[in-house]
């Protein structure tokens, strides 16, 4: 069966490296099109261009210029491509535009020895029914994201304080996560989950869209089916910016993927971009 | 007067973007040389391009092959230079071999608002007259590493026991930093020391080099001068590979710099690049 996701994603190759995609309006957020789900576009362009080679397992992305529903064009340039993994710079273009410059490391995330030493604890949250669903967000929050209509979010009750006025100070979000249309999680689609919660600075009592600067995600594992575990924390905000990890854990309670991101702090939904 | 430092970081516009530098020999650890070095020479390059932003804020690099001492070229593409920050691509090269690919917003911390609001905590260090000398390392470490003599490095007594055979199993490293030429940090020099100290892996009982495959630094204040303190701490090990954090933190207790790097796990000193 085929999913939104996926034909939200999908990129038709032109010839020399160029691919073209279709933004789609359902990710629109704020001031733009929700970063992550922008990442998992380039994402899917580059897996295209790297034979053999999969799966992410470093991305960073640089958000130029807020980008907008409609045509868009990735340019793909592989740096080098031997032995197991492959790195490549790719750029997000509209029109005369440079929206987003990437760099990538590619390779097989199936092919990793079967090692685990991790010491990050799975976040602890509430079976999916006794939390928050997206659904209940502010009106406001709903009628500047209709890319919250793409997912099936179910927030820890704890976490959510800033949708009625209360917001913990800790710089703490959590959240249950699956796509709405029922695509299972895999490493391209994890890309954008790592940028799909709300700023954790909703939590500091500072709701608005928070404009990433640079986000860099680690992939290390191969997601199971079934939800995913999603947190985000914040430890620095300083100078106008904040800096947001954000751990996703698969069903089968495996850290998949690690995110960090600078980004600005936020300014009154609506606002436009710099 | 002139630090060590300034000179080994030099660069030289040789038009059209391009930058020449000559890596030298007094950094080299394990099989090439030091990445947070390298990274210095390329914030240096980019500085130079980008007149009014002085200072990195976020920049991404990607190691594609281990540099050697000796002349190499830094060639920076400027993607967007608009408002207060600009966004640039930088290539080291040797030859014809890349070395590193990497991104890099820049701006000007100084121009930054002074509001900080930090939850991390200062690490807590004992004096540094209480703490274990970087002249102490083990020879085989001090043998494969003349990046050492570059340092003066203090470590937290409670995070050497790696050097006589003891490691903690915690992932935890902390020291004391100066360059052992006396120079004051800066944001340049900041690029380097998050990656100066041996990798965290000592704290788990894998001596030995860990090649860096990417490590992005966050740079949020211009450093006081003095002593800095060092941090490194990790928190997944799987699949063959770690993720690394770094925190910087000043004389004045302001935390100047994060960053966080994919690296493999260690092989034995002395063995080959893959």
């Amino acid at each position: 069966m085929a999913h939104e996701f996926d034909s939200h994603i999908q990129v038709a190759h032109a010839g020399d490296g160029r691919y073209d995609a279709d933004l789609a309006p359902g990710w629109v957020v704020g001031g733009g099109v929700n970063g992550g789900y922008l990442l998992a576009v380039i994402g899917n362009a580059l897996r295209a261009s790297l034979p053999g080679k999969p799966d992410p397992i470093a991305v960073s992305a640089y958000y130029l210029s807020a980008s907008v529903p409609g045509p868009a064009t990735v340019s793909v340039d592989v740096r080098r491509d031997g032995g197991s993994i492959a790195t490549a710079a790719a750029d997000l273009r509209q029109g005369d535009d440079a929206r987003i410059t990437a760099l990538a490391t590619y390779g097989d995330l199936g092919r990793l020895g079967d090692d685990v030493a991790t010491t990050a604890e799975e976040p602890h949250l509430p079976p999916p029914g006794e939390c928050v669903p997206n659904t209940m967000a502010p009106p406001e929050v709903l009628a500047a994201a209709p890319l919250l209509d793409r997912f099936d979010m179910r927030f820890h009750p704890d976490h959510v304080g800033w949708a009625v006025g209360k917001p913990s100070g800790r710089g703490v979000l959590s959240a249950w996560f699956r796509l709405a249309d029922g695509r299972e999680p895999d490493p391209i689609s994890l890309l954008m989950v790592v940028d799909a919660l709300p700023p954790v600075t909703f939590d500091l009592g500072m709701p608005g869209w928070a404009p990433t600067l640079e986000l860099t995600a680690h992939l290390r594992a191969k997601p199971a089916p079934g939800w995913l575990k999603v947190r985000h924390a914040t430890r620095n905000m300083a100078g106008g910016m904040f800096e947001e990890y954000c751990e996703v854990w698969d069903s089968a309670g495996r850290l998949c993927a690690q995110s960090r991101q600078l980004a600005r702090q936020p300014r009154p939904v609506g606002s436009s971009v710099e």
